[in-house]
């Protein structure tokens, strides 16, 4: 087998999915590794790149992936599983794959069957856009954002080194956990606002089809706590099924905190609900004090 | 009984609340009318008012609104309804009355009380911050938002035309409705987004209990999610303490809501979900194409 590099900028890199993730990648990276290619289903896409200057190849193909030392994979989750599977074979032995997917338990679970001549690791960038498509696509979307890695049967010291590194020139930072605990903690942060965010714009739509002034006197509350029900709905179905398990616990928990919150309005007294809603507050606060973000 | 000046220019004018609305109320204000003056129970509020030269008077007692031609009540609903009812013996006759308070039918029968010799209207501009307090006072909260008037039985046309100069003044649109329609919908837009966005940052403050990591890991999308939940819970308590029924149907129907999609995320098929999901998405589409916010 022939030494494989060990460092990005001596690197092929190739992304597979040009969308908001892959794209932003591949701006993130311009200039970091020895070439940088592109492998997306959609011509047009592939065309796009390469009149932006995005990158300096692109396929619709998997060829340029089976010619790269570093293949990244940017695709849904489902399309993530599928493509493991059938690159497994194609390409080169000594190979790093990672993935930008947002569920890692099956994800790790296919990059443990890959052929022992290739390298894996599960990646999840914590960072995201409402919009998707390249169109959308930013170099500063992983800054100051936290980077799940989850290591695999297939992660070397080599390739854990190899894909810090990635995080590092991306301006992000890397955590290191297994993929049920990460799987876990997206269900919290990331499925179950959606859900709460889907529930209150399909409430409202119900609600609009006998009033329409729902919709002209919704302001920055409603603008906010609705942000993620206008997310790609092939995207989230794909999301949701994946940690279906860890989403329906956090939803089920959910309820249960509504139901709480209800029967204090309906039980109608200020000091019970002032102080439940001052634990709200605290959570929100607590939150506020551990995170990075604005 | 003497003329009532009918512009507001002409009028003596008094905040009672100097909070988050009252404040930006006095800022957005500054120079329309003939004078400019507060009433705040705290009095270290009415110092700051005065230094920082928000109000030419202030005083913690309702000595200032005795002396008014406009009163505009800007507290917590159920203190709104208790001023209503003192200060019914004390205004001078022709004296107008409007509040802010985000719940209008038990404001509305309040004002329907008054001596006939005030004039009264409520009303509920579309803005707010989840901040609170008269730091965060902002003389542009009102620009562009939609402003609610509620007619009552003490509003003349003349004080429904000064109410309109006022929303006018302030950089609003004044939208005219009963206050049960008003009600109805803002449990929807604004209540409802409260209680999803307490729901979530109650559900993650269990969850991190037994895992740290969720406040680390949680991004962009739980911070908008969540940003609702931050709000005084003082006045949380209140407005869901006025607007119950509204609110608890609405709770209610968030949470059909929740189990239709989590039936839909067991049942494990991904076009069904899609479909769902893209109702969802085009309720906020529909949203986004009527509001006038960013």
């Amino acid at each position: 087998m022939p030494a494989q590099p060990r460092l990005l900028r001596e690197s092929r890199l190739c992304i597979v999915g040009l969308g908001l993730m892959g794209g932003s990648l591949a701006l993130a990276l311009q200039g970091r590794a020895a070439a940088l290619s592109a492998g997306d289903s959609d011509e047009a896409v592939c065309s796009t790149a390469l009149q932006r200057g995005i990158v300096a190849q692109a396929s619709p193909d998997l060829v340029l992936a089976a010619q790269a030392d570093i293949v990244i994979l940017a695709t849904p989750v489902q399309t993530i599983i599928r493509l493991l599977a059938e690159l497994g074979g194609r390409l080169k032995p000594g190979t790093m794959l990672m993935d930008l997917g947002s569920v890692k338990t099956p994800i790790v679970e296919a990059m443990d069957r890959l052929p022992d001549t290739l390298q894996a690791i599960g990646g999840h960038p914590m960072c995201g856009k409402a919009t998707a498509g390249l169109a959308h696509a930013d170099p500063d979307l992983f800054q100051h954002a936290a980077f799940v890695l989850c290591a695999t049967r297939r992660t070397s010291d080599a390739c854990l080194s190899l894909a810090t590194e990635i995080v590092s020139a991306l301006g992000a930072r890397a955590v290191e956990m297994d993929g049920a605990r990460h799987d876990a903690i997206v269900a919290t942060v990331s499925g179950l606002p959606y859900c709460l965010s889907a529930a209150l714009a399909y409430t409202a739509g119900l609600r609009a089809q006998d009033e329409p002034a729902v919709w002209s006197l919704a302001a920055s509350g409603f603008r906010d706590t609705s942000r993620l029900a206008g997310t790609d709905p092939t995207v989230m179905a794909d999301i949701l099924l994946s940690n279906a398990p860890a989403i329906l616990a956090d939803v089920a928990m959910a309820q249960a905190v509504l139901s709480e919150l209800a029967s204090l309005v309906r039980a109608g007294d200020h000091e019970p609900l002032r102080l439940y809603l001052r634990q709200v507050q605290a959570y929100r606060h607590a939150w506020e004090n551990e995170s990075a973000l604005p």
